[in-house]
């Protein structure tokens, strides 16, 4: 059976994606929450790791007890819409962290298990996060763009890289943002455009919606 | 007289800033090493701060000092380049750090000091960093660019924010990376290309070479 590791998997698109992968994965869920990992091995099995992304120790062993990956997706993410003067550097850092820095901790630690691996990360598109007080989110979502890009160029013997831009989702994002736009994408509709993106050649960019 | 502040002033694009700035600004030069800072002050007059910008408190002070700024210009940087499956965790954030942690904990404490200034910060044309190496430094480059524009937004009533994109630039840049390019920019070239600009309505980003 071919292995996954859904890294933030007890988010909406990461839920999703357990509940559309298991069947044909050996599932690694990944995520802060142990009671919400709890949820999905009951409903779905697969096994389950709590990680703090933004620890590179404790991504550091995820990867050194992974068997070798046919597939990474990394759906954590963070949001806290503050104005530039005053946000605090906390609140930078953790947007940061978990949009970002969680990533290169994650690609750097992956970089021995992916054997012609497919790897998706979440993106945003800039135009979708250009106001006022998104200057850590969308900072950070452009930097994983280029991030991934560069893994690709890296590891390009090791893996192919996708990051998924999709519009707006109906997930946890908007509860620290405001009310969800009444065209938001279902989570489920974010996951079958991946599963369906994970069955063809890959592209660099996956746009959803 | 007007009030300008540099950060970054003792690097290559910093120092030819210095120098052609110096007879129309009361200058502020802000920089890590205190003996290039004091040589500088020397030839140039000038107040001279020392201050390393991944230090929020540092920034903080520093702009609490400062008159009420006519120009901000952020030429701090650092690269690092290294394979991301062997980068340290700390060479990242040193990258992060320099080229857009500090422009981010600069705005937020000098937005107090910004009457109606114009803001100039070094970024990266990302065509120009997507190499082997250059993860980090392509993803902080990217980032402030995003930064910048929503700093455009949400102090569009302080300042005006300019990201500036040169071709390779003959600096301490490449002590770093390997042999400067033969069709490098000199320093003094794009510290004219900006002083032009700063004359002409501001831009939100201006290609230099």
């Amino acid at each position: 059976m071919k292995h996954a590791m859904i890294i933030g998997a007890t988010g909406g698109i990461g839920s999703a994606l357990v509940a559309a992968l298991q069947s044909d994965y050996s599932l690694m869920m990944v995520g802060r929450d142990s009671q919400k990992l709890k949820s999905l091995k009951e409903q779905y099995g697969g096994s389950i790791i709590p990680c703090d992304v933004s620890n590179e120790l404790e991504v550091q062993a995820l990867f050194q007890e992974s068997p070798p990956l046919d597939l990474l997706i990394y759906s954590a993410g963070a949001v806290d819409p503050t104005l530039i003067k005053v946000t605090p550097a906390a609140s930078w850092e953790e947007v940061m962290d978990a949009n970002v820095t969680g990533v290169f901790y994650s690609l750097k630690h992956a970089e021995a298990k992916l054997n012609k691996a497919r790897v998706f990360v979440i993106g945003a598109r800039p135009e979708l996060v250009n106001y006022r007080g998104f200057a850590a989110y969308a900072a950070a979502k452009a930097a994983v763009q280029r991030l991934l890009a560069i893994a690709a160029i890296e590891m390009k013997r090791k893996a192919e890289f996708t990051l998924v831009l999709p519009k707006a989702v109906n997930s946890a994002f908007w509860q620290n943002v405001g009310k969800v736009p009444q065209d938001a994408l279902e989570p489920s509709f974010v996951a079958s455009a991946i599963i369906e993106s994970l069955n063809k050649e890959a592209v660099s960019e996956l746009r959803v919606g």
